[in-house]
């Protein structure tokens, strides 16, 4: 039967930890103008991003993070606990969108699921793992939506101790290629 | 007949003037070991993102940025006349992969194609623009394939000068709402 309850753990979890519906809940970040005009400066800097007041007179009607920020913020929570893979968190790739702005003040959070998990047919220590999140803000408006495929280890090969120049090592990190074949 | 020759220009465009198969190309940036690092102690703090040392015992054989910093520095090209959208770069959202690690050292800049337009059937004075994006390395490598719906201004709509609280207002900046719909 499928866990469906949110989740927070300390437990790093494998690809057979792993099932369809399993969720998982981050801890908060509290964002203000600062953050989100630094970022804005460095990756960003359009007006909406970085002028607090320029950014009243546009269809944001004030301050708005840049969508790349939230995604950075979301990926800061998942690592810090949000998202328990282990070998860490890596993703191939995945969509993105942001259906209301994020605003200095927000305080934002990160609810995941596991919507697929698939072994890799090739490399017996390894698969991958798509997982749906949404970022929402403390009204619970959602700031981003995201669905991403993470190449997660497997418990049972590792266990067994394959390593190798291409292989999972946990004892080192247990971390993964992000752009090598699943 | 479309025009698919890449174009770097510094006139901003509207839907009006964007059709499927413009290209453009950004400017470089030249990414090192301690902008990976920065970014990632702050957003993405895993050790193959940190770590130098550590990051070579991992499958990723040394560091790699994290892969929302190269869609960051993406954006960064984009902005900086990448993409030289009227209104600015007002993304609701789209696909991003990583199909090769962005390392210290890589030189990059964006590549970038239109392939979509699409008029906004409730909002005359403007629409959606689909745009496909690599992000390559000095060698070609493609770091970043992207492809993010844009919101763009109507250039006849906003030339007769529709204001309002909800609508584009190019006198003062034509920045987009970027959570109300197209």
């Amino acid at each position: 039967m499928a866990d469906t309850t949110v989740q927070r753990t300390s437990e790093l979890l494998y690809l057979d930890d792993l099932h369809v519906g399993r969720r998982f809940t981050s801890g908060a970040h509290a964002l203000d103008e600062k953050q989100i005009t630094a970022f804005a400066r460095e990756f960003d800097p359009q007006p909406f991003h970085t002028d607090h007041e320029a950014a009243k007179a546009t269809l944001f009607h004030g301050l708005a993070a840049s969508g790349w920020h939230t995604a950075a913020i979301s990926m800061r929570l998942q690592v810090d606990g949000g998202l328990p893979i282990a070998g860490g968190i890596v993703g191939l790739g995945g969509e993105v969108a942001w259906p209301t702005a994020t605003r200095p003040g927000d305080v934002l959070h990160v609810e995941s699921e596991v919507v697929e998990v698939v072994p890799s047919r090739s490399r017996p220590d390894r698969g991958t793992v798509t997982v749906r999140s949404e970022t929402r803000n403390q009204r619970g408006d959602v700031v981003q939506a995201a669905t991403v495929k993470l190449l997660v280890p497997r418990r049972s090969k590792m266990d067994s101790g394959i390593e190798g120049p291409n292989e999972v090592n946990d004892r080192q990190g247990g971390l993964l290629c992000g752009s090598c074949n699943s």
